[in-house]
């Protein structure tokens, strides 16, 4: 447990919260999830469903019926054929990473991840005395690993390496011809690659595609918390390749039964054309934001290399005004009354140049935020 | 992987629902959750969540008005005092355990835990890479675990012990004398003891109480499952000794990020008075089903040889009959339209000697399997 890392932007939250019963006013650029409440004709199915007493355990693979409605998003959204035998309704992304790694990596296997990149993913891996290989990342790749970095990095212990696409904290993708590349070099080392696609519905440029559409091979990791703004629903899914899907079966009714159940029925609203017209205009919202933040906090003095393409996140370079970001990141929150999340919470990879902005907030608040930034840099 | 065995009794019930979808009745009583919906006041509090846009994350140790709640529920139904910031919500009594686990166990510790048990106990030990230790049991200690056996079972690598009371599959208790003696052996080892009480709610005799109230230095886990009727919902609780929560906060953080908001919000509602009358109709319920099934088994030449006092499971030796019980189980299913769970289940103590049978369906029911048992049997 002591190689378990907090995440040092809870106790920043805490701090604003404190702050805020105070009566000062913060303006929340540090927060991970959408600030849109769940679509209604989400809500309006969890409620039918409590109507209908569909209060019991469902099957610990999900339900029949919503792996069948994932598996229409992929034809539908992506254009890709996906058996829905292969998909696992999980309790939030984070269950699904963790059957992943569950029947993957044994005690002292080795994953190759992005640093920076969400920093649960490492921890997953340590719970389950397997280790995390954090391998530095920069603008150069778009903050992704690459082919060259994987077959490098690779020795005899590494069993996977993870992906995130968009990523968290920097939102930039994989590109679709060094997936392939990736792909190549883990298949020929008879190793797994797992792809995060938590952040997939939220591309703000071109036409996103799946990791699946390169391979049967991949485990692909989803939530219905972003796109969807389901976050309190606590719901996921993982496509995995056809034979582990028993083994994950077994894990699955060992280490959580199953998913909730509401929101499970809720889930198979998320696909209706109603409720994707909402989403889609929160997504332009959020493009939106994006698209006045990045040049707002570039122009302040801030180092961002590369446009990030989707998520909600500027992962910004700030040495042109600290060398200490958590400690820029408490005085800007003490001082301007902007709460940002310090690069601490993303790996070892110069975690001191950088802070992470999230646009989870509304385009008055993200104004606001712009120019109390401005006049403390001032 | 290959140490984590599957449910053999979803198997059954696999073969249970196709043979119902060919058109057999068959009586279930291998179901190992309530058949009642969740109470109307809980799903009317889940509605008014919903309502409300209560659909965002929630902090990671929960919801403080219901960490609250909880505290209060042990300070109206047991009469002890447990300082709400000692209470963790968790996704299930799965995620309590875990969470338990997690803090307590290091590689290669091992945990003690009576066999027959509930399985999950043992993969979540196997998840962590330590080592569940299947002390047998029988009826001599009411199927529980005691201080003489906990003495000697104990060694340089036991970390902790896990009781369950009442038991899944047995139905017996723990008497408080019994406890006080192996928190003391346990805590003179330097050791933990953890006791899951996810049925403490469902007790027909006497006045249950709270292992809480000998120790603050136990791990507790409880449940909104059972006596609650939610799992659906998958919610229930941990709580842990104070100088633990800072460790589970930052791993449930990593792992869970926090317990399904809709589920949290309904649970406020689960201590209500009118909740509560409608749930101690239930146990009644319960209670008079285990009346009548406990002596009908006895009458067909099943052995139980202690009154299961709570949960609502009877573990029958079936040695009449058959010395392969899954094979046993296989023909009532087949042959007798009637589910039970086989022993292999819960252990390696004697299972092809012993069923489960759960009285999780309705008098009508129950009373149909009884008489099919009766003629298959005679």
């Amino acid at each position: 447990m002591a190689d378990i890392q907090p995440f040092h932007v809870m106790d920043l939250l805490a701090r604003a919260r404190a702050l805020e019963a105070q009566g000062r006013n913060i303006i929340h650029m540090e927060i991970g999830e959408p600030d849109f409440t769940t679509p209604a004709p989400i809500c309006e199915a969890a409620r039918q469903a409590l109507d209908a007493g569909h209060t019991h355990y469902t099957p610990s693979l999900g339900l029949p019926a919503l792996r069948e409605a994932i598996a229409g998003f992929y034809a539908d959204e992506y254009a890709i054929d996906v058996a829905a035998s292969r998909i696992v309704v999980t309790p939030g992304a984070s269950g699904a990473l963790l059957l992943a790694m569950g029947v993957l990596l044994n005690p002292d296997d080795r994953v190759l991840m992005a640093d920076p990149g969400y920093p649960c993913n490492r921890h997953f891996a340590r719970l389950l005395e397997a280790t995390a290989v954090a391998v530095p990342v920069d603008a150069q790749s778009d903050y992704q690993l690459t082919a060259d970095l994987l077959a490098e990095r690779w020795d005899a212990h590494t069993a996977a390496a993870l992906l995130a696409s968009p990523s968290n904290p920097t939102g930039t993708l994989v590109a679709e011809d060094a997936l392939q590349a990736m792909a190549d070099v883990v298949a020929a080392r008879d190793g797994r690659l797992l792809v995060d696609e938590i952040y997939l519905g939220l591309v703000y440029e071109g036409r996103p595609r799946s990791a699946l559409a390169i391979s049967d091979e991949l485990f692909v990791i989803n939530s219905f918390s972003k796109y969807f703004c389901m976050t309190g629903m606590r719901l996921g899914w993982l496509v995995a390749p056809e034979g582990y899907v028993r083994e994950i079966d077994k894990l699955a009714q060992n280490i959580f039964l199953a998913a909730p159940t509401v929101s499970q029925y809720a889930a198979l609203a998320a696909f209706a054309p109603e409720t994707r017209a909402i989403l889609d205009v929160q997504r332009e919202a959020f493009r939106a934001r994006r698209d006045f933040l990045l040049p707002a906090l570039r122009e302040l003095g801030f180092v961002i290399p590369t446009t990030p393409q989707g998520a909600f996140y500027l992962y910004a370079d700030c040495t042109r005004f600290s060398d200490d970001s958590y400690a820029f990141a408490e005085a800007l929150l003490t001082e301007a009354g902007v709460a940002v999340t310090p690069g601490v919470d993303f790996g070892v990879n110069a975690p001191q140049c950088h802070l992470r902005f999230a646009y989870t907030t509304g385009m008055d608040a993200l104004h606001e935020g712009v120019e109390r930034l401005a006049r403390f840099l001032a």
